[in-house]
């Protein structure tokens, strides 16, 4: 593996996100928190304009907007996708700034903690999020298996790296405990990737968990689309926890209890994110994987 | 006093506070749940277009637009000012569907839990939040104190009726027990204004706790307006709680804490209300007066 020489660390790619927006505020003004000797460290504010407007887009969602086909098509002219592309021609792969490892910030209003969203489940991504796992337990991993050129999201701009997904917090908010431990995260990343490139890599754990996405599952919705059931009391903030066949899932607004239908436990995520209620999306369903001998080559053991 | 003749629910005065607008919908496809035998009952939703796009309103708020000079100056144009004329004249004094009482229904990322905010003072106001609080100890009652006519809020249309705001929950989520909560909430209020329209007023406490309005806190901002510190983690949810001079309020990005800075005990509210970083809230100091001798005549005791 190369040495890293460019990290780019991104915040506001929803501009309604605010722990990750003025994280890079704080970045900027003390540009020395993320300085590392071995490597450069930039920083991009990714939707300056829909932060300016306090909501997640403009016109559509940029973390959405970076499959290789659509940074290709100029006949995409939505303020989100033109700026895809000045994002990728500047960071991504031959770019002014190409950056070998990005980090993107972002908040959920679901309970997922301090969440790692693997762009790529190569090893270097894998041991990254084992020793972060490792010198905070409390970190989850989470794995969404998309082929890198097909993936929508910012972080695939680099082949290394992460988006980091904190919550629970509403949209337009900053929780002062989550934006603390996000900076932490963004130290320990750092700090991570000085060691590699010094050729002391850090103490991992043997063993890593990664939630891998199955599927997602919506809202109940009536013949007009409108949703009819909300989150049930029981499952909401319950990110991570298992659920089981026959687990209360959504209490529709009459009251009735509908169960979790599946032939297995599943692992929610993103219950009750508030940007997915437009997606269709009440809740991901993921499964564990453990992961051994993380120190030594990591290989999955499903 | 006279009988109560009309009462009006609204839903959606803001477009991303999903609780009452879902409750409306829920009220209109059932509108059994809120037909009364002494009286008629009008559901609303209030700002349909904010709620179309998923934002707290389209051009300006809309629960700031019911001063009396608002309403009769035709050069406010905004879609809010027109909207809150057409309510106006509709619900309000003289309106095709004038209505005796108004409830209002909200909610709020602060820690809130169930909040009665009274329009106005009145002993008919105070009497229904002592029967709520009765009836249900967990709810608090707040009140602002602003002479009627001057009140820029929706719940000033009438002089009988009540904003109910319920929290924690982010913009643009629904959250399953307080949707129930919010729900048996207005079922109260209607079978209190039923069984007063009845002669048969129901039994409440012999004493009430209002919270009123002293002042609000901004948070720290610099030079450009930005806030720089956010809500400490040891204020964060803790509304309606003492904060002691001295106490900590606000921690910086840069980590510095700042404490409450006051002669006397504050009882703060609205605590990191997303809408209210935009308005320069960080949180309301408030002080609960006792108000004892509710079952006969309300009077104020500090």
């Amino acid at each position: 593996m190369n040495q890293i020489k460019r990290v780019v660390i991104v915040g506001g790619t929803h501009g309604n996100e605010l722990t990750g927006i003025h994280l890079i505020k704080k970045f900027e003004r003390t540009p020395k928190l993320i300085e590392r000797s071995s490597f450069e460290s930039q920083t991009l504010l990714a939707n300056p304009k829909a932060h300016g407007i306090g909501k997640r887009y403009v016109d559509t969602d940029l973390n959405r907007c970076f499959r290789r086909q659509d940074l290709s098509n100029y006949s995409l002219s939505s303020y989100e996708a033109q700026r895809a592309k000045v994002i990728y021609q500047t960071f991504g792969t031959g770019g002014r700034l190409e950056a070998n490892f990005v980090v993107d910030l972002h908040s959920t209003t679901a309970n997922m903690g301090l969440t790692i969203i693997l762009g790529s489940k190569n090893s270097f991504n894998l041991r990254l999020a084992a020793y972060l796992s490792y010198v905070n337990p409390s970190v989850k991993v989470l794995y969404s298996p998309l082929r890198n050129e097909d993936s929508p999201y910012l972080d695939s701009i680099c082949k290394l790296g992460c988006t980091i997904e904190v919550g629970a917090v509403a949209q337009g908010v900053l929780n002062a405990r989550l934006f603390q431990q996000t900076e932490e995260l963004v130290r320990e990343v750092l700090d991570y990737l000085e060691a590699y490139n010094k050729g002391m890599p850090l103490e991992i754990g043997d063993s890593l968990i990664v939630y891998q996405y199955i599927q997602a599952i919506d809202y109940p919705r009536n013949e007009s689309g409108e949703i009819r059931a909300m989150i049930h009391p029981q499952l909401q903030f319950q990110d991570y926890e298992a659920l089981h066949p026959g687990d209360k899932m959504f209490l529709t607004f009459d009251g009735e209890e509908i169960t979790y239908c599946s032939n297995s436990t599943g692992y929610p995520v993103f219950i009750n994110e508030a940007a997915y209620y437009e997606k269709g999306i009440a809740m991901s369903i993921t499964q564990p994987l453990k992961i051994e001998g993380a120190n030594q080559e990591l290989e999955f053991r499903i």
